[in-house]
């Protein structure tokens, strides 16, 4: 077993776990449900470390952008709760859903009020939130993964946000659902758009393990400026490891051990707290909508590392 | 007990059963999600009863039109049956729900099939349906209407159309969700304004009990022509027992024991296979949705005529 | 068509559903969950109508006793609602439920107050209802069969009753279910013993439409004492239609016309309201649990005849 | 701030956080659906820390026994892992269940598999196997639970188990629903009796603090034998934190950050990994089951210790 010390780089074991992936048969299914994304080739693979002073270790396809897609719901959450603080809570909540991403039952019984920030639903309320209180919350998306990455070419895909869009059903209904308990401020189409644009989101692992680096530093943005209070930090941990991964929570949490968020592009950020941001990429998705490679990768990673949280 | 015979007019029916409403008290609140239907007086009450042969008996305010609301979805339901024939099963059920008019829950559960054309979801898939069939389903909805009616003054009232459109976000997102699981054929928006036009109806009782006679006539239109096969008029009762009042069929079953349908305006319509069809109409509604003098004057109807299917 | 008149006798009409019914291919399967239901040939088929007068006419195993199963939910709840009146509609509802016969989830959200009393949930509390006011709700039962068919013969099957009692897991857990909730008052294994031995009455469908009469003649028992008002028999009438075969009452409405009950056994009990009771037998089952050829030659009797109430 | 260094005793943090409850008004109220539990004060209040070495530092109650309820789920979980390994996962999920502790509805749209081994259903199924594997789940429990914590008096309480088995129709429901699915092998009465005596474990919050330890040491018992692996210890760690505190297992690790264990008797037991374990008891509840000044004395202790996973 690798273990880490404070002085060993992560290049090492970066490199050793993308030897194994690449020996591992079975890499999942891309996500077919709008081109852009179909078209990847389910055998890519990526993944980056971030530390807190902006090193960033990587290994395979770790350069190459691709779509971010729901991790990107993290940042909007972040972003959200640093200008609005606890109000937020009273429109979504923090608890895991036990049930699918985009699921509409819960929330009839809850009465329009989201499980929490990751699932669709508690995602489109976020990003109303922020629009509302900053009249673009796709820009203020943009200019901070630009910000933190320290990359001018993270960008909006929009042919992936059109894609989107037009495979949008699911979505439009979940917003015209909330809408319809009083729980969205603006109108659905404009949201819509707002969070089409998000999810369209092309940025690298080295990009996303950088822009997740706020987190491990509890809060503080890469130029020293404080977002969030490290309390709000560490909620934001807890809600990644809680509800980061869909139905597939639990799960994460006992082979993985760190708070996490996947997107159906087949990336997945991670924060081991205090100590480094991971980003891993590959397009296989397992049946809950997670990368294969990516949720192996992170496995060995605590595995030989021994940084779990746990 | 004023028992009917086939020589007896149901004009002194009419006439005792109004008086029992006038001296009842309580007549529920009429609906107030928009507000052409909260300006009405929940003391309104009117009732019609037409015979096979156009023959139209009423009480009270017989001849005020009001919001026909839910209970066009039977007329829609005989024009796309009528052209569509079993065909439309695949798409919509013929079972009660258990669940309340515009739940999303059980559609989730059943992967976008309504469990009948008369929840909001099944009237959505059945105009739909019509509309792609004829290029105008509500346009077809009013000359029927017109048509069986004798009156050319049967009409839709656009203000209404337009608040229901202004609160119809539950209805986008029945529509959207249908139509990610492939179960909608026009654009969701498209859909929307024909629905909400045709909720917009605007008749009296008599005009409406005089558009039911089809169904006393097996299947007969007021001109002698065929609209539906015996069987399929048979079948559209059936469905109007069994569904026809949201979540309280079973209780208007028990009470009154006719086919009907209830709409948010205030109406009620009711068949007697053979003999005639009714029409009753007051605004106060109970918290199931039902008029409370209407469901009460039926009530009154089958017990004082002995006219009940059971 | 053979459209029945007053002064012609069923015999006919019933030779030729059996003819029709012979020669039709595809009969379901036989409930398997218990050997003496599993041993059953699917092929069997026998029908009976039974007139006021207690008239019977009948066609092929009409004399052979069956497995009356869920058909004696119907003779428990008329037995109760004699004694009790509408207090026990606070312990059970009268909807449809949109749910399978066995389902927990609608007792769950509804605070284990069954839909209706002919789901399993709503039968046990009618049966502990009865059992606690007669100290013997079987044996109440079945006393009542025996006096209305005018057959001794009528009895428990001690093998069968065995059987549902080591299968039945589910029933137990909906007994314990809603006595969690307060709405049980026998102890949970009383009960269950109680009503397995009710679901495993034998009797044919001559003993089943006989004492199935009391509906049609609205509520006088064979003897001519009164077990329920006409009001009361138009409402086990109205529950009939709406909730006696499962989640297939609108299916059946749609096809059928009558207020029917079905059972596992392969039973179905209809009513002609004012006319006659029918019942008829084939132990092979539809997925929904009803017998296919029962429901087959019941929809053959109403469009023969004429007699839907539809 | 105080951040603890590892030359630093728990006991002035403890002591802190005892005068800081003790100055907070409202305190939940102690659960009441038996009688022991009713009896208790709600303003009771001990803490206890384990150090892996078997140090123990407490305040306030923290040597009183009390019912530990739901928190004896872990350990029996331990002990059934420990023996079965990973066969166990496919008789119970690992996933958050979104739903009350004893929902059916999760179970029964999920084939009668619980979510989690932390619900009710859940536990009932680590006993149910654990008490096959021993002949005795119950007492492989209490002679962990002596050993661990070094305490012959930790035991059963006669009474608080007669009065949960005389509270326990809906345990009982959700033990024959299962059974009913085929997910449970002993008889459901033999279950149930197994069950209620580990919930009626009376133990302190030194003793139960101590009992965690294990956990802390990565699967190796007080006496240095290894009960669990590695990584299994780190999976209970990880169902703890995403399943420990019914549905607030969100708010928990929002608010905590530990994995933590709760039950309505008032304790919570949660462990720093590789650190120490906790024991709070207060016997006021909030609405979702757990100690109100147990949450918040957690709350207060990573808070000022800086000891939480995120």
């Amino acid at each position: 077993m690798v273990i880490m010390t404070s002085s060993t780089t992560f290049q090492p074991v970066l490199e050793r776990i993308a030897e194994e992936i690449e020996r591992t048969p079975g890499r999942g299914r891309a996500a077919d449900y709008i081109p852009a994304l179909a078209a990847c080739d389910p055998r890519s693979f990526g993944m980056a470390v971030a530390e807190p002073d902006g090193t960033v270790y990587g290994v395979g396809d770790w350069r190459q952008p691709f779509s971010a897609q729901s991790i990107t719901k993290v940042f909007t959450l972040a972003l959200d709760l640093a200008r609005e603080g606890d109000a937020l809570w009273e429109h979504v909540g923090r608890e895991p859903s036990g049930n699918p991403f985009n699921s509409l039952v819960q929330l009839e019984y809850e009465n329009g009020i989201p499980r929490n920030p990751f699932i669709n639903a508690g995602a489109l309320v976020v990003t109303d939130r922020l629009h509302t209180r900053t009249g673009d919350a796709s820009g203020e998306l943009l200019d901070f993964l630009r910000a933190e990455s320290g990359n001018p070419e993270v960008t909006f895909d929009k042919e992936v946000a059109a894609s989107e869009s037009a495979h949008g059903d699911r979505n439009a209904a979940l917003g015209h659902f909330m809408a319809s308990y009083g729980n969205i401020d603006n109108p659905v189409p404009v949201l819509l758009e707002q969070y089409f644009r998000q999810c369209s989101v092309t940025a690298s692992c080295a990009d996303l393990a950088l822009a997740t680096t706020f987190l491990v530093r509890h809060g503080i943005r890469a130029d020293g400026t404080r977002l969030l209070t490290r309390s709000q930090a560490k909620q934001i941990n807890a809600i990644m490891l809680t509800c980061g991964t869909y139905d597939a929570a639990g799960d994460f949490a006992y082979r993985v051990g760190l708070p996490g968020k996947s997107g159906v592009g087949g990336g997945i950020i991670a924060v081991v707290p205090g100590r480094c941001a991971l980003c891993v990429w590959s397009p296989g998705l397992d049946e809950r909508g997670n990368s294969v490679a990516g949720v192996a990768a992170l496995d060995r990673f605590t595995t030989l590392t021994g940084l779990s949280v746990f």
